[in-house]
C-alpha cells in the first residue's frame, strides 16, 4: 500500500507547490505570491477588508466538512462581509494551520473549494498570497478584499424609519442543516464521517447551506447601487444582526410574521444572506425581497411585537477540542 | 482569592470591549471596526498585502513570550514583509483564536504590544480589524497593508552584476537568542517561565532578537527611495534568504567573509533584518551597511566560495504540540 503525501512527509514548499496552482488568479492582482508581499489595485484609491478564521472543533468537525467544503465556506464567509458593504470582491490572502499528517490531497481540496468557490460567487477574485504553518489545530484565516467603485460604503448605520427592510438569500436553511447532521450525521453522539456519508447522499443540496453555503455576493453591489441605505451579512442569525443595524442605525426592525417569523429564520445563524434596507418604493434589486419595514425606535420586532429572544445555543461550543 | 476574567468567562464580545481601547489607530482608515468590514486609504490606487500566522509550539513557546512579546513580533514580522516591497505599513488586520481558558489580561498584552509595536516599528500604522475565536491552539494571525507611494514595488527580481549587497538590521541575533533560551531558559529540558524570567532580567535586550524584534522596517522605504533594485525581509537566514534574492534575479549574490560569514549570521532565521541590492556607487540610506555584492552566476557565495549549508535544525519543530 502506498502511503499518501502529507504535509510532514513531502514539506512546506513542496506542498504550497501542490496548492498554488490550484488557487484562483485574481483580475486586481499586479504582483502575486513570490515575493514578499502581494500588490493589489484599488481603483478608487480604497480598499474594503475584512478577516475571519475558521478553527476545528468551534466553526467546522472533519466528520462533516470535506476540505472543498472549507475552502468554499471559508471564500463565502469572506465574501459575504465584503459584499455587505456594497463592494465587489477582489481578492483573498489566505493563511492555512494544519496538523503535520495532514494529507497533501485534503489541502489541494481546499483550494479547489477557494477556487470553484470564487468562481461560483465573485468571479474574478482570487487568491494573491497566503501561508501554510504546522499546528496541531486545522485553521484557516481568510483576509478578503473588495472594491467600492467609488461608492459610498453601506454600512449598518443608515436604516432611517419608512425603510424597506429586505433579505437575499436563505433564512435559517444553515441551522436547519446543522440540527440534520447533529441528529443524523452521528455515531453513538459522535459527528461521524460515514454516517455523515450516507447523508450527504441523500440531503446533499440542503446540508450545502450549512458546509459550504452560496451566499448571493453579487447582491451586495446590486444593493449599494439601488441605494441601500444599511446592509449586513447575516452571521449570526436574522434576529441578532437585524438588532445590530437597529442599535447602529437608531432605529426599530420590524420585521413580518409571514416571512421571517420562523424560529429558524429568526435565530438561526450562518446563513451569509445579505439584509439590507432600502427607501420605501425601491424597486428591490437581484434576488432581495421585502420582509420588514424599519421604524422609530430600537430593537428587532416581529409582527409588530418585541422580539427579545436573540440567538441560540451553539452546538459547535460542546466540542471538546480533541475529537473529530 | 479573586479568579481572573477568562475569555470562557466574561465572553467574546466583553474580551473585545477590553481590546479595542488598546489597540493603535491606523491613519489610513477611512471606516474602521464594528461593521462587517473596513475601509482603508490607497491614495496610489494600489496596496501591498502580505499575511503571517503564529502558532503555539511551531513559533512560539508560552513559557518564553509574553502576550506583549507576541503582539509586538505579529506585528514586526508582518511590517517586515510590507517595509521588504519598500511600502510604508499602513495597517493590520489581527485575528486571533486562543484557548477558552486564556487570561483576558493576556490577551491585552497581545493587544498593547500590536501598538506599542506599530507605534515604535510603524507610526501611523494601525489595526483596522479583526477576529477572535476559541481554539484548542494560541493562534495570531495578521494580515498588513501597505502604501508603495507611488512607487514600483522592490521585488527580490531586480539584482543587478555589479549592485552592492546590503543590510539594515542584526545577522545572527535572533538565532543567539533562541539559542541562549534553549539553553538557559529551560528547567529538566523543557521551556519553563521562571527560568526565563530570570534570565530575561539578566539578557533583556538580547532575548528581544528573538521574542520582540525591531526590525528597520522605515529603511524599506527609504531603500526604495535610494534606488534598491533587489529587497527581501530575513526570514530564514540570510544564506537562505539571499539565496532567494538570487534565484528570482538570475544572479549570483557574494557575500563577504567579515561582515557576513558567522554560523548565525548565515543560517539564523527571524532576525527581519533587510537585505537590498543597490547600484554601485549608491549612498546606502538609513542603517545599511554593505555586506557583499552581487556577480554573474547562481546561488550564494562566501568570501567567493559557494555556500551550500543554507538553513539550520529549527528547534520549534521539536515540540510536540502538547507541552508549553
Amino acid at each position: 500500500m502506498e502511503l499518501a503525501d502529507t504535509l510532514a512527509s513531502i514539506g512546506e514548499s513542496a506542498t504550497l507547490g501542490r496548492i498554488f496552482p490550484r488557487l484562483p488568479a485574481a483580475a486586481a492582482q499586479l504582483l502575486g505570491p513570490g515575493d514578499d508581499a502581494a500588490v493589489i489595485a484599488a481603483p478608487d484609491g480604497r480598499f474594503v477588508v475584512t478577516t475571519d478564521m475558521m478553527i476545528h472543533g468551534p466553526d467546522f468537525r472533519l466528520a462533516w466538512s470535506t476540505g472543498h467544503d472549507l475552502g468554499w465556506k471559508a471564500a463565502a464567509t469572506n465574501l459575504a462581509d465584503v459584499a455587505a458593504m456594497g463592494a465587489v470582491p477582489t481578492a483573498l490572502v489566505v493563511a492555512i494551520a494544519a496538523p503535520a499528517h495532514t494529507e497533501v490531497a485534503f489541502l489541494e481540496a481546499i483550494a479547489d473549494g477557494l477556487r470553484e468557490g470564487c468562481a461560483a460567487m465573485a468571479p474574478g477574485c482570487g487568491v494573491v498570497g497566503g501561508d501554510l504553518s504546522v499546528s496541531a489545530t486545522l485553521t484557516i484565516a481568510v483576509t478578503a478584499f473588495g472594491d467600492l467603485e467609488g461608492r459610498a460604503p453601506v454600512t449598518r448605520a443608515g436604516a432611517r424609519p419608512g425603510d424597506v427592510v429586505a433579505v437575499s438569500g436563505p433564512l435559517g436553511a444553515s441551522a436547519t442543516a446543522l440540527a440534520l447532521l447533529f441528529a443524523e450525521g452521528v455515531h453513538e453522539g459522535e459527528p461521524h464521517r460515514e454516517t455523515t456519508d450516507r447523508l450527504r447522499a441523500r440531503e446533499g443540496a440542503a446540508l450545502a447551506a450549512q458546509l459550504a453555503p452560496t451566499p448571493p455576493i453579487a447582491d451586495g453591489p446590486r444593493a449599494a447601487l439601488a441605494g441601500a441605505t444599511a446592509m449586513i451579512d447575516l452571521s449570526d442569525g436574522l434576529a441578532l444582526d437585524a438588532r445590530r443595524v437597529a442599535a447602529a442605525s437608531g432605529v426599530a426592525i420590524d420585521l413580518d410574521t409571514a416571512s421571517a417569523g420562523s424560529r429558524e429564520a429568526l435565530v438561526g445563524g450562518e446563513d451569509h444572506s445579505l439584509l439590507a434596507t432600502f427607501p420605501a418604493g425601491t424597486r428591490l434589486p437581484g434576488g432581495f425581497r421585502a420582509i420588514g419595514v424599519v421604524r422609530e425606535g430600537s430593537g428587532v420586532l416581529v409582527g409588530g411585537h418585541l422580539f427579545d429572544a436573540l440567538g441560540g445555543w451553539d452546538p459547535y461550543l460542546a466540542w471538546d477540542g480533541q475529537r473529530g
